[in-house]
């Protein structure tokens, strides 16, 4: 194994731990359409402190939001709301990956781009 | 039992609900001083929505934080670092709760003012 | 304001406390028809560990949990599964709380039994 | 790339996820020596249930676990306390790895088994 693929795979590696962490932090945090904005942006900020994160970009589906307020105007913020795009980089190896629905799963997905 | 002791008493439980929420929710979230305003915010907004909450402030110690910061940076949210004022309103009747570092234990306390 | 009402209000107020507490903590949980009667003890004794707790017991529905499984034959712990029965003492009076689903929504409240 | 390296790749993602999902969903848990064995059982059968997770170990230190109580019997979960064995298989590609404190960092790491 070379040092390239060990690179690649920490990068890979540490993609997942991030997607997992921000998934069972956040998800069930009360929000709604006035705070969803500041969920957002603390999720990003939070989440982009951790080792080796290059970029993070989280949204929060409005729509599937407002469709699951409660009778007092909120909601759990739940996985399927999620629209999150990461990148995580290893020495000079970067990785995307993203969380996103898809057939009603929160799917966590790698993307096969690279530096 | 009459009305305004119901009120109160229900009052007193919520306040008790939401200081619970708040600290299973948000601590553990990866936190440095980059990223502290941006948390402070989105817990006020987060638990803000819940209901009865009248208002809420919520002051991470950025001392405790800067003590703990770990080699990448950033810490781990902790009970500690939490102070929190609550107010929650039933009816006419409001109650005021705080959680504050007492003797290195994270205490939620019921005030007693009332309106 | 007699100590006998402080007692009550501050077993009410912990009461809430422990409601909020396990909710957040525990929902989001990966949880199967396999693995649903070890997460039901782990949270009824994880949450009978905090301050004067003197029962608790934890039901998850299994109707529901089974209605919600998905492709990979499980499903993570919502709010609306469990079914909470709760006792906290405070001095000599106890106070009895629950959660359960009432119309679609998580409710906590408070019982009016006394000792 | 062929397809030993993607299964290999995805193995390797699918590891980090289920070590990040089973730290912040967990640690916060009230845990006391007398609930520690119930904890460590529902942390296990619930990481479990997720994808293409072969196997799985949860322990944890007692040790620690015992230096941390407070005045009431009880500490929370941390990161520090949990060594996890953990081992991920995606069509025939099996991937190890562990998390255990390192130097005062939980840390999370991939081990180079393969079958």
């Amino acid at each position: 194994m070379n040092d390239g693929i060990k690179s690649r795979e920490k990068a890979i590696f540490e993609a997942g731990i991030k997607l997992g962490a921000l998934y069972h932090q956040f998800t069930g945090s009360p929000v709604s359409p006035e705070s969803v904005d500041s969920l957002e942006r603390a999720i990003e900020e939070s989440i982009r402190n951790q080792a080796h994160v290059e970029s993070i970009s989280v949204k929060i589906d409005r729509t599937l939001l407002k469709e699951n307020l409660n009778r007092f105007g909120y909601t759990e913020l739940t996985g399927l709301m999620l629209e999150v795009e990461l990148a995580v980089k290893v020495d000079e190896t970067c990785i995307h990956a993203e969380m996103k629905p898809v057939e009603g799963y929160p799917l966590m997905l790698l993307l096969h781009e690279r530096t």
